[in-house]
């Protein structure tokens, strides 16, 4: 099984999360800064959520090209991921209107929590069908990254209860961590 | 003629299908538990026409693999299939409004059936146009899961007249039973 | 340049198109038959709008298929093709309404019109690319499905205004017409 | 790095901004000339971000085509160009309201800009990945048809608040000029 089919379905899904975004904000009502002002918010949402969905799509191309071969568990963990990403905008939404709150704050996060722990398993699962010596396995090595990732999320969901914009914080520096996808996994693609 | 074209159409249109109902999902309108309880009704909608559409597009991919040739005939079976798969989100919306009455019942099993009985049609068209000694058609075999399916869901639906939940039972048992595609398909892709 | 790109675009608005409709139609309120039955406009208009556009599709697929070579000129007749099948929607929605009018019903010939005239000359335009020896060229011939349709549709508008039943029949005639995809095409996609 | 899944998610992407707009045409409210009336500003504010994304599609398509390797660099570029992109449907429909004020027609301008200068920067970041000696360098040669672009809205930027009509001529000017793909790319593609 090759990974073609697979990867054009997730684009499918990716390009219509972050586009359907763009359809929520509603043109100004008026024609002066005021109005304008007033879809500052939804552009807002359409922008973060646009930006970490952007990100697992560039970081999800190298990983599946660097997968050789896959298997019903691969497309069931694709899936799966594909799932959490399209709670995405929902949550991004809830956010941006009560920024302040605790619990849109770690709804969030957990949204977040789950799309890094599906990507995670989608990596066990692609090193599962391709074997521990193949070269997708050598490249991911420990998985540094989608540990941390996995970690910083949950520390980020229980600190939503404390600090709303610590969890933000944290939510921000994991993002960061992954603008620039694995020289390695690129390497073996 | 090649299936790229038909397997690209599809992704397309269950892409859209699993997509589009996350926004369906409107942010909670405040902050407590309640809030967010409100919304559970539709998150449940969502995963609960996510499930059966991955679940078919984890199976289509498979046929589809199979099969070495298609004919006009196979593609109004699939286009057939699709129309279907379409009206998913919608029957589980009413069911979820109202999952104690035997109408919504009756019409979600009744939509299973149909979406069942056409990928059942689909199934008989790709051996039609590769040939009862393909690969394909031996992968096939006497297509159990498939004849099942399609009585399984006719006695769904009559079943939903008298309970409900002997219906959903059903449904869910079949559903259960094409979540492992099957391999010998898979080894003929 | 080959085909790939403009059938992978051309997918993705036709799935669209296809998908959408069916978002349109709110799950019945209440659970009566009554309450079912008040659903079955809209159910309507989206088996009528999701027939059109899989008979283009499908007969799409198979004219991209068959063309070896394509140009700007084919790039931006395809696009205009896509644009008016993308108002079969709304015209649809609009005669479901108002069967009896003769506005709706001159203005959906009128799209099938434009849309028919767009796939004539995206006809055109990839014999233009291919050359009038090519075999793309022998097996559309004198394209008579083609022409018959662009007749058929303008005397349709035109019988809009006497009598919209007689439209309706001249358009389903049409479509009947395009089942088929042509087998002289097929042969040498 | 093939080029394959970027084309692949820039259609998805582009699909969705073009047919998304056809949903928000409303069926006429009654079936005279006057109802039909009543809907050509949304007609035409789906005619006019059809045009634009339209334009952009052919573009995209053999600028792609003429890259031959791709970098993470050309992925953000990319998808910074599909951000905005995702802006132009909104922009329209705000001018499309109130084409007569400074604002409205100031941000259309501020978005053409935008997309227009994504477009020239992912036109920079594929000859980084390729190289200034590469066939597709020689090809953009000075991008004149891209510098001149990112000038001529930021002038019409500027006018927008003098004259919106100015503002919107240049806009038409610059759109006309990307309607025929660049010679140069095609032949490298």
């Amino acid at each position: 099984m090759s990974t073609g089919r697979v990867e054009a379905f997730s684009d499918g899904v990716m390009a219509i999360i972050i586009t359907i975004m763009a359809f929520g904000i509603e043109p100004p009502i008026g024609t002066d800064l005021e109005a304008l002002g007033e879809v500052v918010p939804s552009l807002l949402v359409f922008a973060l959520s646009f930006a970490p969905i952007g990100t697992y799509w560039n970081n999800h191309h190298h990983l599946l090209s660097a997968a050789k071969k896959i298997t019903p568990a691969v497309m069931w963990a694709n899936l799966h991921l594909l799932f959490w990403l399209c709670l995405v905008p929902v949550v991004t939404a809830w956010v941006a209107d009560h920024y302040e709150e605790s619990l849109p704050a770690a709804s969030y996060a957990a949204v977040c929590l789950l799309a890094g722990a599906a990507y995670w398993l989608l990596t066990r699962a692609i090193i599962g069908a391709n074997g521990r010596d193949s070269d997708f396995a050598r490249a991911i090595g420990s998985d540094l990254k989608g540990n941390v990732s996995v970690v910083a999320y949950s520390a980020a969901f229980v600190l939503a209860f404390l600090s709303p914009f610590a969890c933000y914080a944290i939510c921000l520096a994991v993002a960061l961590m992954w603008i620039i996808p694995d020289r390695r996994l690129r390497e073996v693609s």
